[in-house]
């Protein structure tokens, strides 16, 4: 059994990308996981299968994988890769392009110079869609935001107070502004805010940096994953709470380690527009790929 | 500038393999960096160059260089999968091989069973080898070798005290004799061993775990690189360790979480076989790979 593959990402958010239209793919849970290792496999964040569509108004069905093998619904990153990987394949030559997931469809637009245009969906300041216990926390109001005081006890360092605007897009954020981002303790405390037991769902912790009215820094330590080179979601939030609390006019640049993403938002809908590359192509044998397995644990 | 290329691991070890007899392949610093990255390149912990020889008894010369672009001499898991890549390749049919290396020539064997047995270079046991300053620490004499008790303070932790075996080979070792290597505190403590002021160079920290005379269980915490799955320098460390103290006898297996290796030693030559596996092949656009950078650090 050999699969083709091309290796992209999306402003440092890698993927493998397997055409499941031209190619008969059967991705298990220990296929995707062996493909994702960094060592024994590709290596990746997430694996993305291009497949025909059941929905009839969608060009094509596009299913993400976690390297733990789980499947999630939507990556802004992932949907971008998706777009261009489609386009150089010859798979589609439409554009916008519609794509199925598993909560619907998504318009997704392939621009003149490259960059892709993709759906991020909506923001919730509800604290409960987090879910966010606020009780009997200090807060402070900036302009049409909330922030919330959490006190934190970095290892190696005093007690410390962090205000935090939480938000939810399809995941939870809790974003805090600083001064200077290179510099800001992510490792230290981005761990503190994500496992905190007032976010019963634990929570992506956002560090932004405002260098002007459209145009932030931003280091995002992600929900399991600790810090990553970009974000898409955690691009969305910083902005969503950047202009509600009055420091951002949309659109905004968002510059990640990663690469640059452009977020606009209307007061509800998100959308994202970026970059997407390919690194290379290759074939996997899959038979001998499994055979590369941990000896111990 | 297109170059081929073929991703192996050597029980764990990952490498992105070049042919540069074929090709003609000029491998600067920035180009190494940009292979290695594991999301904007192929990603690899090493990049293997198999280059024509200009010792006239070698036959190929091998260059090793770490993700950060700096040129090392040798790597047991990377000698392996060179001698497969150059019979897979069919670069040279010649068994044993001679391989040139900075320091002089290595005698690679293609077992009949697809593994491969590779000269790691002698032990030593003088202490100011590796260097490591032993004023005022406690010891203990166990069979031919002397442990030296080291406290350490790890965070959230009261302080305890290990007890070291000292070794170098061509890099200098601290090992540690466990009583389940999969429950040993590595993330603790590897850090605090690895980067202790009386190890000037620092140090790789070992973890073993005696099964039997000739059969052990390893993990290192390497000098920075942090734990790995399998370190070829630390698994012939611990197993002279472990005979010069009495517990093993030659020749002795050694299960790593990403392979199994088999260590001789004669009281000062070792030798490492172990197993070399493809992962894949691909080509790689080298002026389309160099635009992907971090945008900010």
């Amino acid at each position: 059994m050999k699969w083709p593959f091309t290796k992209m990402h999306g402003a440092g958010n890698d993927f493998v990308v397997l055409d499941g239209v031209s190619n008969r793919i059967e991705l298990t849970t220990e296929i995707a996981r062996a493909i994702a290792h960094r060592q024994f496999g590709v290596g990746c964040d997430q694996i993305l299968l291009v497949d025909t569509p059941t929905h009839p108004e969608a060009d094509f069905r596009y299913r993400i994988f976690n390297s733990d093998g789980s499947e999630v619904e939507h990556c802004g990153n992932g949907a971008r890769c998706f777009v261009k990987f489609v386009h150089e394949k010859g798979l589609s030559r439409r554009n916008p392009l519609r794509a199925e997931i598993a909560t619907g469809l998504l318009t997704l637009q392939m621009q003149d110079d490259g960059e892709v245009r993709v759906e991020m969906g909506q923001t919730r300041f509800d604290v409960q869609s987090l879910p966010f216990d606020t009780s009997y926390l200090p807060t402070q109001t900036h302009g049409q935001d909330t922030l919330y005081g959490l006190t934190l006890t970095p290892a190696a360092s005093p007690q410390q107070t962090v205000w935090l605007s939480v938000l939810s897009i399809s995941n939870p954020h809790a974003v805090q502004v600083v001064e200077d981002v290179s510099n800001a303790p992510v490792a230290a405390i981005g761990p503190l805010i994500e496992s905190h037991p007032r976010f019963a769902r634990r929570v992506n912790a956002g560090f932004m940096q405002v260098l002007d009215r459209h145009h932030i820094r931003l280091r995002v330590y992600e929900r399991g994953a600790g810090e990553t080179l970009a974000c898409g979601t955690g691009a969305c939030a910083a902005v969503a709470s950047g202009i509600r609390q009055g420091l951002l006019d949309s659109p905004v640049r968002v510059d990640t380690r990663g690469g640059r993403l452009t977020i606009e938002w209307n007061g509800n809908q998100l959308q994202m527009t970026g970059p997407a590359t390919t690194v290379f192509e290759g074939t996997l044998d899959i038979k001998h790929l499994l055979s590369s397995q941990p000896v111990f644990e």
